[in-house]
């Protein structure tokens, strides 16, 4: 059966030529080795920082590779581990973080309590999105905050934060030092980005969702951290273990291609053309409700919706998804990552009502998504409410 | 220039046939997603998990796949911080590791000290292998202690350690439950072992030291443990982040080729020869000085000497790898992951005097070295040694 791929946000499809590095099998010496086969291999990996870095427009000595996404977010996180806290601090979480953030944030919030580090949740408006007010009540209440997170994309709605604006409110509240971070997954190749214009500290990025490799992510520090994990000295000691060279050669082939100029445009394109298509029946209801296809509160890579069937029942988000897969077309629920989960945190966080939450389905777009097969997935959605 | 690489222990030298996986650039889907791509890429997972598990003779829930030997080690490492300490504990070390570990876990000894989790060394001999003796003493001294590290072969002099010997002793001295976890990564491919045999919890395993890719290794845990690092579901919640699906699959074909029946015969072989022409000249020098070519304490994979020049005097490692790169031969110092320090305290910890041991390099063969390389490196030494 033809496949149809719509869940771009959990993995991209990779592509041969990115997947296309020099040399025989590649530079396959160790990096950190001072003979000619660790040096070319170092010079591989070193060229590679810098093509990721001009790709990023930052700094090539700011980026750390690690094994992807999940690690990216967890480095800077588990450095709170290591700062001391006075008692006048303790009434404060140290750790604030935006309650719809990925399990990679979400669940070591969690952990971090467990072990003594005070964290708390800042509330997110009805789409989704981390306002100002919001912002401003979790700070007000944690005034010894040591770190933030705020994710830029939200990886099961699409949902912008406006980073800038948040990370200005922060320094502004906060008095003393603190770490911003942002899980930046979902930005990278899909919507321009400034990370200097951002005022973060660290940003997380995988190679998987832009068609580079598994295994392999990197860490934007802008502000140094001292890690928990140690080991050898790569990375300048922050991610420890042999580097993976060629998954960093494919990542830099990944973003010279998508990252500069990321084709939004097309993205927006195909996006209103799906919401039109299943706008022509009062069956689609689109998360949050008053979500439209180009609308500069969410990404147009991602779309998290839900369908009535005609008896004007919301369909369960599961059984959307075994149809259309039977259907040859690949959507998803929530994140992959939490995909053995019935819960939808997410929503339930942005005051989504529970039987939307179990039926909302996420499709998400890539670079080789195309508008017929855009057509081809609304129409077969429309055929399917008549039948569920 | 022709090159003939001996840093094996490094990393080793990929091979294409082990690379070339089925399907068109592997299945690509994220192994967590419930459409077809997700149970595609899932599938491929969990055979490749299968077919390691047989390679390594245990149970395929058993083995979690990590991004390499270092996380293999820090995941269990770090699950100490979850362990509550009664008062009682509190004049034992909590984690016992022998002197000479790799980096990975003899830094992160120290990261735990800081954290309030006492660590401290077992003693070695002379040969670098942990005694009965020796660690009896480091029972006696910490009644209390609840993990402890042993290595089965030292990356940098290939010591082998009596694991089972060594492991027995634990739980017959330590009277409550004890993580007995083992770095296995040097062992891997290299000789046989039986894991349920050694009577150890957990071991580490990495793929690029066998010829599989950067980024992918094995975390065998027979006893569960709780993970400090949180994020999706991944790895039965051992190891968080998106799996590796491509890597786990070349893991499993390098696994196939080498693991059940390592060719420990050959290296032998090779060892002896290199031996026999090395010790042609009396400046050849084993490290530990009693080390033959072919010794049950000792890998025949990994041989750690030094040079007299014609005056007698030791000739630094550093300038034996210089040297030898020169000729076309790559050699190490000590590990990779630590090349950029100038001490030795795997060295150190032997015993080694100062002199002799920053004279120390390794030489460390694999799978597609020949008898006609060993010849051409020992004649090359043998001629170096009239000029430095």
């Amino acid at each position: 059966m033809e496949r149809f791929y719509f869940d771009w946000a959990a993995t991209a499809i990779p592509e041969k030529d990115i997947f296309e590095v020099t040399g025989a099998l590649f530079p396959f010496g160790n990096p950190s080795s001072v003979h000619s086969e660790g040096k070319a291999a170092r010079q591989a990996l070193e060229d590679a920082r810098r093509r990721c870095a001009q790709a990023l427009g930052v700094k090539p000595e700011e980026l750390c590779y690690t094994s992807g996404g999940t690690e990216s977010n967890c480095i800077p996180l588990f450095s709170l581990l290591l700062k001391p806290r006075r008692d006048a601090e303790k009434k404060s979480a140290a750790f604030l973080y935006s309650a719809v953030e990925h399990p990679s944030i979400r669940e070591n919030a969690a952990a971090l309590g467990r072990l003594g580090i005070p964290c708390a949740p800042i509330a997110v408006e009805k789409d989704g999105r981390v306002s100002v007010e919001k912002l401003e009540k979790a700070l007000a209440k944690n005034p010894s905050a040591r770190m933030a997170a705020i994710m830029a994309v939200n990886n099961e709605t699409g949902a912008i934060n406006d980073i800038k604006a948040l990370s200005c409110l922060i320094r502004k509240m906060q008095k003393h030092p603190i770490h911003i971070h942002c899980d930046a997954v979902q930005v990278l190749g899909k919507i321009n980005c400034n990370l200097y214009d951002w005022g973060v500290d660290s940003a997380s990025f995988s190679a998987h969702k832009i068609g580079g490799g598994r295994g392999c992510g990197l860490l934007w520090l802008k502000t140094p951290i001292t890690p928990l994990y140690r080991g050898g000295h790569q990375e300048k000691k922050i991610r420890p273990g042999t580097e993976n060279t060629h998954g960093a050669m494919v990542l830099a082939n990944a973003m010279e291609k998508y990252v500069r100029e990321p084709p939004t445009v097309q993205a927006e394109k195909r996006m209103q053309a799906l919401f039109e298509s299943l706008q022509k029946t009062d069956l689609f209801i689109p998360i949050p409700r008053g979500r439209t296809a180009v609308d500069s509160r969410f990404s147009p890579w991602i779309c998290q919706c839900a369908f009535k069937n005609r008896r004007g029942k919301i369909i369960p988000g599961e059984v959307m998804v075994r149809a259309l897969d039977e259907k040859g077309f690949a959507v998803s629920t929530g994140s992959a990552c939490s995909s053995a989960d019935i819960k939808r945190p997410v929503l339930e966080a942005m005051g989504i009502e529970k039987e939307l939450g179990l039926g909302g389905i996420r499709i998400s777009q890539g670079y080789s998504t195309t508008m017929e097969e855009i057509n081809l997935l609304a129409g077969t959605i429309n055929t399917l409410l008549n039948t569920l």
